[in-house]
């Protein structure tokens, strides 16, 4: 059977208050609210298998660590397991710290009250909770109350209350607070609402210095969040004594809306917020008190709540709820700080690496596109923020090869080596793992081992053939000036070829000695930097080729300590991946006799090479990157 | 390290607009808005291993079943899938429905606009979707634009869509729409937004019946969701040719509260919402599309959406995302409809079972406390709404004695049986299956079969020895105004009794003859109803009775065909309890001499019996139970 296509006689529109002169949507939040974690009672009853005494006792101990001083430990006449963890915080030395409330829920009942305000005797704190629904509906159907049958009972329950607490003298090595809950607030009518807190307040007695606790909760979210925020507006402004008043609010999220409604209402008025880590709580949760205190922080104001090890606070809430936190969950998500799309991968990849070259620190000004909280702050790493699938473009593998090859790719070969990433993911079908990228990038361009071509010896000397003119007297001859000559041997799918070639560095002498074997390859593009420090310092080389007089591209890549080398490994990986887009036959015909041993190269064709240097050892010296560039 | 004292260096609060006549807050949504399923394109791109094109397809094609008519179904200038996905939609016939929008997304590059307008040749209806992020830190940090570079980008590609769509004649085969996204709108100047999208306007050249879709991201979700409605409330306002215009949403939920943002920007003036089902998408997703068409849904308004089967919805998005829906996600979750604690599952049974006596169908006036939404809307039943932990009080196992074994326990053996059900949870430290629940009812009311009390033979007679008036001439004698006794044999501990009793019903009549063996209880409440229809009625009694003499109080429950065994065995079953709470000694001496075997009653005692009539057959006739509570 579908759903109804007309609804409106099933479900009615919650009618919104009238309050056309609302104050609050012009307002911002600049301080933190009081928090009443409500984890251990209200997220505790709601949980399929509930949290035996252990396990609530190191969930307060967290609370109490990350900062939180007021806490709803139990529903003690509800429960035996509930009654004798409350004693047990009380009764163990050390537990609660000397700031930290207990609070205790009850039922407006005279025996349950009793027996809750028992639960906390000799507590340095406590918070008597007690609540009664106030809204048409509950009266109705579940309790057959009348407007006054309910007010009356919650004035009788709050004296009794304070009958047993403040004015009981035995009672006097306790702090008392008092809170009421008129459960069902965001139902009942505005003017009632009203009409019994001013009972219950009589019958309490406040005072500035120890305000009553109202505490108007969304049992169930009944409308838009703004309207909520209405009607906390309309609270603060008719409840009379305002300032002996704390105004909480307890949002539950069967909208979606729950996050939005406690922030509204603080904006309208309210002092204290309840709710539970992670929302969790009766069906869709109470407010998450993680995204509200996060939503503060990145807002720069402090929650006064400590989650920068926001990964051990997950630990404890899923392993004492058995619920896990959803990996979209804002700031606590494994995925949330994740980006595997590639225009947000590069956006974010931008953002570190300007963050870095301004050399902005810990705590200074945080604006990295797609993350408005920075991961440290929550104790994450960065390394997690760029992951890569077949949905990725460039930033993202150019990220993993920079953090961990250490490796900064020019923007072309990042175009070109993520085409070769997501032909991978779409064939495996699934993320790739760093490893699996870096791997990837190493044999493509040939890092660990070039398959088909090598440097066997070389040498670069100046070109003294030329003429330049001659050093003036005095001095020595400028050999910057000279073009190079490349002379060695390569060896090409396991051929050793002696070389020549004459440019105006290495790589295009090389370049030009590729040639005279049918390499044909003009050098587009060239980027190189220093990877490391001191003695553990390599050159990388990146140079973009095309196949002459056509556009097609192939990139080579080179690593090694020594500079020179790292240019000529580069070329020939572009060589590689040259010969491979041909479908890689061999280049250069084999001769038909057997194969020549190494180190004599009588039947290697050498057209091209205009003398016969002798050959030279790979020279092992890091020359400074400048000094090479010089000489491309 | 702990999170920053002062976060205010490292995070700004974000400057909301000045709009003090912002008329949104007053307003309400009385109807359903555009939507636009982006599952396959954002909440694609963002999954750790995305869908093949398989699931794809499953997703398309159940999108299309529940109503949707604008699908964004890829980015084909960034992945091959994406594109190959996109021509098969177009070229398996019957695949896309007439009436739906194929919806395709790319970057503000030609080329790639190229590919993407190409990707979607042929389709009946399609929608081009271009984006740029204009926010300073977007232009700064990733594009390096200034304000008019984007604008000029922007209206030229607008241009370029234009002229590859609707301006050229062989695509006039195809129903174009524009949508154009100033990314991270959200985070731009509102003058500067506006600025832009004149431009783009300009260059599309929409009508008002062909408008433009301008889609106004919370690419971030930056502040308190009143903030982002003042924005679009400001872009409705100040933007030309409004009723030229589509102004679409698209907020992802970075501060949790993209389903408040989606709605109040709806109150702002909003006509259409991006989004993915159960809020799938980057990071912390895009807002949650079940969440805002059952919250219109609760209010009255239909979405044109029909998830009247939630479950399978559920299933297909699990299986193609590999992320669960979270137990407590608004209205899919598989918690939101449980109720585990006392109060709560007492006021829901209460409102099912008035719902219930006042005959409401199923689509009439919803209210239930606690439950917003009828399950049974979203395809769910009833059975799993309340479920028993040791949180739970007597309604949540009452309600499932009453699901399972429809029996309508009265509110003092509730209280009893939860005791009982608590106590056993506690033991457990889990949630109690029904199974368990309702073999536990069983056994402590031995439904099954009372291990100390048996009933061998038994009759009701009318005691004839008292003296009414005989009856007047020609009439028979009224025997309902006399006394009844019980005489049959009781098996007590294995031993057989014979016992006789007096009373004014056959509870009283047992209850007197029990006293003769030392069980003495008062009966102090009975309550009886029929379970089943038909031939396969029963009749239970619930009876509750306390030790003479003490405040004592024990429960007992018969369900038999039998309407008087039903009673007797109820009485029965509170005799059984009333010896266990004795820590169960036997009650009656046994005789030192061997066992007597069965029928043959010499060696019991007697004491107490005041005849010997002959045993009586248990009779197998059904009574009414009025003409049986007469008796009583």
């Amino acid at each position: 059977m579908p759903m109804l296509k007309d609804p409106s006689k099933k479900y009615k529109r919650f009618p919104p208050l009238n309050l056309p002169d609302r104050q609050w949507p012009s307002k911002t939040i600049g301080k933190a609210p009081r928090w009443l974690a409500t984890d251990l009672r209200d997220g505790n009853q709601s949980l399929v298998d509930p949290m035996n005494g252990e396990q609530k006792f190191e969930y307060f101990k967290m609370l109490c660590e990350l900062g939180y001083k007021e806490i709803e430990v139990s529903f003690p006449s509800a429960s035996q397991t509930d009654f004798d963890f409350t004693r047990r915080l009380i009764e163990t030395p050390g537990v609660v710290p000397d700031d930290v409330w207990l609070q205790v829920l009850s039922p407006c009942r005279e025996d349950l009250i009793k027996r809750t305000v028992e639960s906390v005797r000799g507590a340095k704190k406590a918070v008597i909770h007690i609540y009664l629904a106030t809204s048409e509906c509950f009266r109705r159907i579940v309790f057959g109350f009348t407007e006054e049958e309910s007010l009356a009972l919650a004035a009788k329950c709050a004296a009794l209350v304070r009958s047993l607490t403040k004015d009981d003298p035995s009672q006097a090595g306790t702090e008392w607070q008092f809170e009421f809950s008129p459960e069902t607030f965001s139902d009942t009518s505005a003017e009632y609402v009203i009409k019994v807190c001013e009972a219950v307040k009589a019958a309490w007695g406040p005072s500035e210095e120890h305000p009553i606790i109202f505490n108007l909760p969304a049992t169930v979210e009944m409308s838009t969040p703004n309207v909520y925020a209405d009607q906390i507006e309309y609270f603060c402004r008719n409840i009379s004594e305002r300032e002996k008043i704390c105004v909480s609010l307890h949002p539950h999220n069967d909208r979606g809306c729950a996050v939005a409604a406690a922030e509204l209402a603080q904006m309208a008025g309210a002092d204290r917020v309840e709710g539970c880590l992670f929302g969790n709580g009766e069906r869709t949760g109470n407010v998450d008190l993680v995204t509200l205190a996060l939503n503060l922080y990145t807002q720069g104001v402090s929650p006064n709540i400590d989650f920068s090890d926001l990964n051990k606070v997950i630990k404890v809430v899923e392993a004492c709820n058995k619920i896990e936190v959803h990996p979209r969950a804002p700031y606590g998500g494994s995925l949330v700080v994740c980006a595997f799309s590639g225009s947000h991968q590069d956006a974010i990849k931008k953002g570190f690496q300007l963050r870095e070259k301004e050399g902005k620190g810990y705590d200074e000004y945080w604006q990295v596109p797609y993350l408005p909280l920075d991961p440290k702050d929550i104790g994450r790493d960065y390394q997690a923020v760029i992951r890569v699938n077949s949905q990725s473009g460039k930033g993202g593998a150019a990220w993993i090869i920079q953090q961990h090859l250490y490796l900064d790719l020019p923007r072309g070969l990042q175009v070109a080596f993520s085409r070769v990433v997501q032909k991978m993911a779409d064939e495996k079908g699934r993320e790739l793992l760093p490893t699996e990228i870096t791997e990837l990038f190493r044999q493509t361009y040939s890092l660990n081992r070039n398959p088909r071509f090598g440097i066997v010896d070389y040498a670069i000397a100046p070109d003294r053939s030329s003429s330049p003119a001659p050093p003036a007297p005095g001095k020595t001859q400028d050999t910057k000036n000279l073009m190079r000559v490349f002379e060695g041997v390569v060896s090409i799918d396991g051929i050793e070829h002696k070389l020549r070639g004459r440019g105006n560095g290495p790589i295009s002498s090389l370049a030009n000695a590729l040639r005279t074997v049918g390499i044909d390859l003009d050098v587009q593009d060239y980027k190189e930097h220093a990877v490391g420090r001191g003695r553990e310092v390599k050159a990388a080389t990146y140079i973009e080729c095309t196949a002459a007089g056509t556009d097609e591209k192939v990139w080579g890549v080179g690593l090694h300590e020594d500079v020179v080398q790292s240019s000529l490994s580069a070329l020939l990986s572009a060589a590689s991946n040259f010969v491979l887009s041909r479908q890689g036959s061999p280049i250069v015909p084999r001769p038909s006799s057997p194969q020549t041993p190494s180190g004599s190269h009588d039947l290697i064709p050498l057209d091209g090479i205009n003398g016969t240097n002798g050959t030279v050892k790979i020279p092992q010296i890091i020359q400074t990157l400048e000094e090479h560039a010089e000489k491309l």
